[in-house]
């Protein structure tokens, strides 16, 4: 069991150690219920063939959700980041998973993304506009223009998140490139 | 000494006695020339009577710039803020210094600000857009709005910056704020 928290993310062999003896303490209250959860998760959570998040049902709620904008495609790296923008109610669109971002260093390809699935859903009529959500690191980017250049033929219109100062950031504390980024891309007031 | 260290920003009671400690030991390598650069900075620093910073001359080196934009009046907080734009060759335009910012609570109205300079600099002829670089601060907003009120007025084009994900920025670690300003501003890529 020690071995196995080891592998969780933010644990090592230490903090699985006191992980493990701190669920032995509390065999009933804890102990118990989680292994539980732990089976019902494992027996009922599904890949969502449509988007690729992961939900109880196939398709997931929100692929499943009629209420949806379902011109609006926002293709994010990894199902966290569809939970942020989740979180933020941020856009009442349809999500495409990617899986993950393209990496030299770690030896990810185009192959290793969920790619083509993604260019059968923007060929679709309905879907005007795909929001590329990707984080704004160098892979992220990297990604954005390759997704750009694969859905270059399917006739949708291709955005990016905005780059600028985040909310209640300060001028003085932020690097150069966010800088130039929000005067290239200032707004009207 | 070290009362007057001990008012430096970042400097407590203790770290100024060991600054002051620090000074003395190197007397001849530290102490002397900083003295001497106090004393020539407090000679020949003024500030500029057009746009409020800081330089050794009036109007400072950014105002007697010839090359820069002269329509284009991006409008800080104060000159850290300045010099941050600066450090990023963000803008080739013109600056102007508020001062600080309002506060209800630090009980800083608009008399505490160098806003009249502002309305005249804005309704000379040649300044076409006024951008409002102020931090993404509750008292940085309330300022921006007031300096669009105090504007209206002058014909100018006011605009703010970009809101939005920093760069290097992962979507996870964002707040809720940002990425739904960052999905509604987002840019064709």
């Amino acid at each position: 069991m020690i071995q196995l928290l080891a592998r969780l993310p933010g644990l090592g062999p230490r903090s699985a150690r006191r992980a493990a003896l701190h669920l032995i303490r509390k065999k009933d209250t804890l102990l118990g219920p989680l292994a539980e959860a732990l089976v019902r998760a494992s027996e009922s959570i599904v890949v969502c063939s449509v988007c690729g998040s992961v939900d109880t049902t196939d398709p997931c709620a929100v692929c499943g959700d009629a209420t949806r904008d379902p011109s609006l495609l926002v293709v994010v790296e990894d199902v966290a980041d569809l939970w942020a923008l989740e979180r933020a109610v941020a856009v009442k669109g349809r999500y495409h998973v990617l899986g993950g971002t393209l990496s030299a260093l770690d030896g990810r390809g185009p192959g290793d993304l969920n790619l083509e699935r993604l260019v059968a859903r923007a060929s679709d009529p309905s879907v005007i506009e795909v929001v590329l959500a990707l984080n704004a690191t160098v892979d992220g980017q990297t990604t954005a223009h390759y997704v750009t250049d694969v859905l270059v033929n399917s006739g949708v219109k291709v955005t990016r998140l905005a780059h600028g100062v985040p909310v209640g950031g300060e001028l003085d504390y932020l690097d150069e490139g966010t800088l130039s980024a929000a005067i290239r891309q200032r707004t009207p007031f």
